[in-house]
């Protein structure tokens, strides 16, 4: 027995074609009108904003705007959209998908000159920013006020990127990702509507969540132009320790232990003998090169105690140990600093090379199998690719270092970041944890999430961008 | 200088008319083959379907269905599509602003047959259920691996019913709401297609958010069939107590404190006198009739007695206490299922009368002034309207209790209604914390979210589902 709907959802994309050159003439003439010299076409600049932490060629857009307001944002949009011209909104470059690239042309709206703090409220635990105020930023605005905010992906990206990457961090295991600390946003939508998702309510049930189908969206379904963020206070006592173990599985699964124990762990990062040794080298310390877990604790001066040595005995039965902490700031900056220079001190393992960035993410209980798998397979694919995760998510990135000019070692490369992505949707897991789909994610998403799922995605953006202006060649299949 | 977009977002609605009475006999028909006698048109049931914890008058399906699959779910949608009969999903009927009701008639999906817990993975602390399954159902399976599930609306509603709704409740505070709880869904969409949203990883950037999307969506994009939830372990230790407070703003500013300090206080409730009057009939408790919180904590042994100390000593900063708390497991259960009744205990101050429910949510900085300017109205329009809480989110309750006979009472509460929901939208709040929208708030979501906004949500539901045959005249302005 079957019955068939009087209709169904199409996974037909709207084709976006390279804008004319009048269309580019006529667009770049009515926004140097509107903004003077806040818009640029020169080719350096149009380059800077073509070609990002990526391994993609670039892509250089054929004129880059800095808005001063959302209303500015708006303005542009509805040109583009008259022009049928494509906007991609920019943040601080650091994606990693080619995410920001312009393969069909158009406008870039660089959000950096958006930098206001609109607001703080304290006693509600929330802040209001424009787009393109950066993390850093955030939080030494914030230091004197005993309130931070927690996302951490790395780099110092913007409020806006973030959000629309939905990107996340060493502090998502206890704090979430940009999801999850987000709580309203002001988006221009493809026609220049300027909407308001949500209030500053801690939770509601009025309509349709689109905070959340804009967060991680990439700019394919609107420009952020503003974000309200939950905020936290400043942990009273913060405690860090670095712990070394025999094997992965040993470490992953003293992750399981803690997590599953509810042991409130701020940070549990993994980075296996190959990291370790970039780390030693770039970050001149002295860590065993083994497979090691940085912590960090979060709570009262009793609090954070109490978990530390909670984790070393959990460490301890894993075969782990032993767990060397710190409660000083200036040695827990120094190994935070270290974790986070990981993707330069990959790097140094093979000066000159380029860095190719993966993203799996699985459920924890395959962690250690994932990634064992994973470095059996860079041996055998004869590649150098350090591992970092932030494994309490079970989520891990590897980072072969290739050299471009050799297509044999780049088609090997390939092979292993395709068989990488196989495994991890095998094991129930997504193709990427917080880096976000880009451009070189996009032939995975039918593997990931199924044929109906994507035509829904595909009828969601038709429905939003009819004309397909907003990050054309991004998320979805073309 | 303005500009005009190429097209605008339309904010009109698909008109929905009651299906003819040859499209209602023909997909009767074809049910009664396909489903049996778990095809039911009695009017007894018809009725049971059509009114639920809501002072909207009943309104009965054409039939009521009871699937055993998704898959039957799917073909159900398909039949109900193409002959444009509209298909209302139905968990507990525990809703209560109208959710379930069938305006139109149409076919009422009862998931509650569909109760299968398909897999609990403790390792990964997740879990695979279809939608009938109830909150306390799944904890009573839970409870012997040591994992519980947070999200507690008070009702014993099915896990379909509180994803479609966004549900949340006491615990919200410590473990956010359903839009935090569900990992992944499976949906039948409205051209009876099958979509699984996302997997068991912990997150992902993988495409739009599908998951959110549906999560409040109440049954209008699709009907959610199975949900995986994040699971927690039972906490090591848990206490809990109350605390009398000489005012609301008392109450709330110790709840401030409690938050802002980062003390992870699993459960924040406010009572306010009238509440505790009802409480004390109900529940033969002999609390003072003030303002109380009820608070629990969860921990390891030491972490409770730490918070539960810390928190006797913000209460006393405040002007509150004594604090008395209890670790004892029965006082525990007395003090919550105390709590949990509350919308019995509210009704015990008025045998006989109906109960309103009204649920805004505000920054917790207003949340006293809304509090208090809310019990002046109360008082002022000559109402019984008891008040309880979910105070560390800014989310209260009342509760008026009427005489549905009395048209000036009636018209009374409804203005009370509207100045509330205008109160705290003014405060920058929500119509809606955690109850959704239903039919009776659909009227505020204007003027929360605003026009641009509405339009955006009307586009994604004329695209999803063009037909307007899911649940039909709930969340949108037909």
């Amino acid at each position: 027995m079957s019955s068939s709907a009087a209709f169904a959802y199409s996974s037909a994309s709207v084709a976006s074609l390279p804008p004319s050159a009048e269309a580019i003439a006529a667009v770049t003439a009515a926004l140097a009108a509107m903004l003077g010299n806040r818009l640029v076409t020169s080719l350096a600049v149009r380059q800077q904003h073509g070609h990002t932490l990526t391994w993609i060629p670039n892509q250089p857009p054929d004129a880059v705007v800095y808005p001063h307001s959302t209303e500015e944002v708006s303005e542009i949009v509805k040109l583009c959209s008259a022009h049928r011209v494509p906007v991609i909104a920019f943040g601080t470059g650091t994606s990693l998908e080619g995410h920001v690239n312009a393969p069909y042309g158009g406008v870039c709206v660089d959000m950096s000159q958006m930098k206001r703090i609109l607001a703080v409220h304290g006693e509600d635990l929330d802040c209001v920013v424009e787009a393109g105020v950066t993390r850093k930023e955030l939080n030494e605005h914030l230091r004197d006020q005993g309130l931070f905010f927690p996302i951490d992906p790395g780099a110092d990206a913007s409020i806006g990127g973030m959000a629309a990457t939905r990107a996340s961090g060493t502090n998502a295991v206890r704090y979430g990702t940009m999801k999850d600390n987000v709580l309203a946003l002001t988006a221009v939508m493809a026609d220049g509507s300027i909407v308001r998702t949500s209030t500053r309510a801690r939770k509601t049930s009025a309509g349709y969540d689109l905070t959340r189908l804009l967060v991680g969206s990439e700019g394919t379904l609107g420009i952020i132009t503003e974000i309200t963020l939950k905020l936290h206070g400043i942990p009273e006592a913060i405690s860090a320790g670095v712990c070394p173990f025999p094997s992965v599985q040993a470490a992953c699964d003293a992750t399981i232990v803690t997590i599953q124990s509810g042991l409130p762990v701020a940070r549990i990062e993994l980075l296996d003998d190959v990291m370790i040794r970039g780390v030693n080298i770039y970050s001149k310390l002295g860590l065993p090169e083994t497979t090691m877990l940085f912590v960090e604790f979060h709570g009262s001066e009793a609090g954070v105690k109490e978990q530390a040595e909670r984790f070393g005995e959990i460490a301890a039965d894993c075969g782990g140990g032993p767990f060397d902490w710190a409660t000083k700031a200036e040695d827990r900056s120094k190994l935070w600093q270290a974790r986070h220079d990981a993707y330069w001190a990959a790097r140094s393992l093979r000066p000159g090379a380029e860095s190719v960035a993966t993203d799996v993410c699985v459920p924890i209980s395959r962690l250690a199998e994932c990634v064992e798998e994973t470095k059996r397979d860079i041996a055998e694919s004869g590649l150098i690719a350090p591992i970092a995760g932030h494994v309490g998510d079970g989520n891990f990135h590897t980072q072969p270092l290739v050299d471009q000019a050799d297509p044999d070692e780049m088609a090997r490369c390939q092979g292993f970041i395709d068989r990488l992505v196989k495994r991890a949707l095998a094991m129930g897991g997504t193709c990427t944890g917080e880096h976000g789909v880009g451009q070189k994610k996009i032939k995975y998403l039918e593997a990931e999430h199924g044929a109906p799922a994507l035509a829904v995605m595909q009828t969601l953006k038709r429905a939003l961008d009819p004309l397909n202006i907003l990050n054309p060649g991004k998320i979805l299949p073309m």
